[in-house]
């Protein structure tokens, strides 16, 4: 099985996601938090790239969520704190959620035959996942603003080294960038909080009052469910 | 000291290297050449990018190095492997270079204040004279055609880690992605030469017969040589 990892969603060419599953990760937090808003009982998360598209798309029921520099917007019902998304107000209720980068990453990866939502809470069962559907994988880091996010890249690492020893080793291919990804996560894997924190993005977090947020996105394997986008939304894979 | 490491040529823009120190990057194999020349005598090299260039500029005593896709140019004197450059005919000569990846960094760089080779092999020694010149530095990872590669990146974490030595812990900022170099090239140390052998450019090394040369450039701190341009050519740099 090939693993192209991707830096961020500037070095990306929709193109060349044709015929493959593409996992899109952005830990902090757009990813982390679709597969939290999953696991709590929402029926569906649809990304969009606008605050206009998110309020004209909201129909009677739906729950609006979304940041804009990291803060809540104006009207909506959530940021984009994983931690709001555990609600019972959730359950059963389609949420229509922008961010800025990863939801134009998931856009980015449209042509792809699967797109999967991946983050560190969830990154076994994404190996899984990419592994069930047997084609050539590219993991897309989201990054912030086009720049590398160490934070994306350590999941990135987690997903290849599961997908090897889920697949065994001689079956892990991957290109220059994931095998920097693989080693990497295998020297912060015992202090991913830590490493997280001391990140552009875990700084920023921090400063914004979002520690807990860090916290809970540095947790690995906690979730069995990854997002899959059918039609416009996300919704939890079936294996 | 604040040390950015980017990844590749292509994302690199001239303009951001004004008024720093960069140290350029390309283990396989024009900068570990570079440092095998001056090591062995020759009193410089002049790094060129075309073959035309290359045979322009050569003077009487002068000798011809490079390669295209690997392989020596027709009619030079050496091709680009470190091991070429150990002979006695060097002494006092200068060097016309051009190689595909490794010449151009250098060219891209040449708006910064002080333009340094750097390599595996003269890792530690990189670092101390990047200290030296007190100016924030930018290591750049030649990669190949625009695609990161391993090695560069295995190189640049080496250096970051080496900075983080000699200063100490809280004097060296990077960005995220040389915060995944550094943890990249922990988690390789042990055993970089395979890990090198196992990427792109290490196969393609092996498949053309090269095996010698990823040895040689695998090993770290075992040259004090710091390649620095001077003019339009590079010259061991004094502290």
């Amino acid at each position: 099985m090939h693993i192209e990892v991707i830096a961020n969603i500037g070095e990306a060419r929709s193109d060349e996601f044709l015929h493959k599953t593409v996992i899109v990760v952005d830990v902090l937090r757009a990813t982390s938090t679709i597969i939290t808003a999953l696991m709590n009982g929402s029926k569906g998360v649809v990304p969009v790239d606008t605050v206009n598209k998110a309020k004209e798309l909201a129909r009677e029921g739906d729950l609006l969520g979304g940041e804009r520099f990291c803060k809540k917007i104006p009207g909506f019902d959530f940021g984009n704190s994983p931690l709001e998304y555990t609600s019972a107000a959730l359950q059963g209720k389609r949420i229509i959620l922008t961010t800025t980068n990863g939801t134009r990453g998931i856009q980015k990866a449209i042509k792809a035959d699967s797109v999967l939502a991946g983050a560190l809470m969830n990154g076994r069962a994404a190996a899984a996942a990419a592994i069930d559907l047997k084609r050539d994988t590219v993991i897309l880091c989201a990054g912030t603003q086009d720049v590398f996010s160490l934070e994306d890249g350590l999941c990135a690492g987690l997903i290849l080294e599961e997908i090897a020893i889920q697949l065994g080793e001689s079956q892990m291919m991957t290109n220059d960038f994931g095998l920097a990804m693989r080693g990497c996560y295998l020297d912060a894997k015992d202090h991913l909080f830590e490493t997280i924190l001391a990140c552009s993005n875990g700084k920023k977090m921090k400063k914004s009052g979002f520690l807990a947020d860090v916290e809970l996105c540095s947790q690995i394997n906690i979730s069995h469910c990854v997002p899959v986008l059918e039609v416009d939304q996300m919704v939890p894979f079936q294996r």
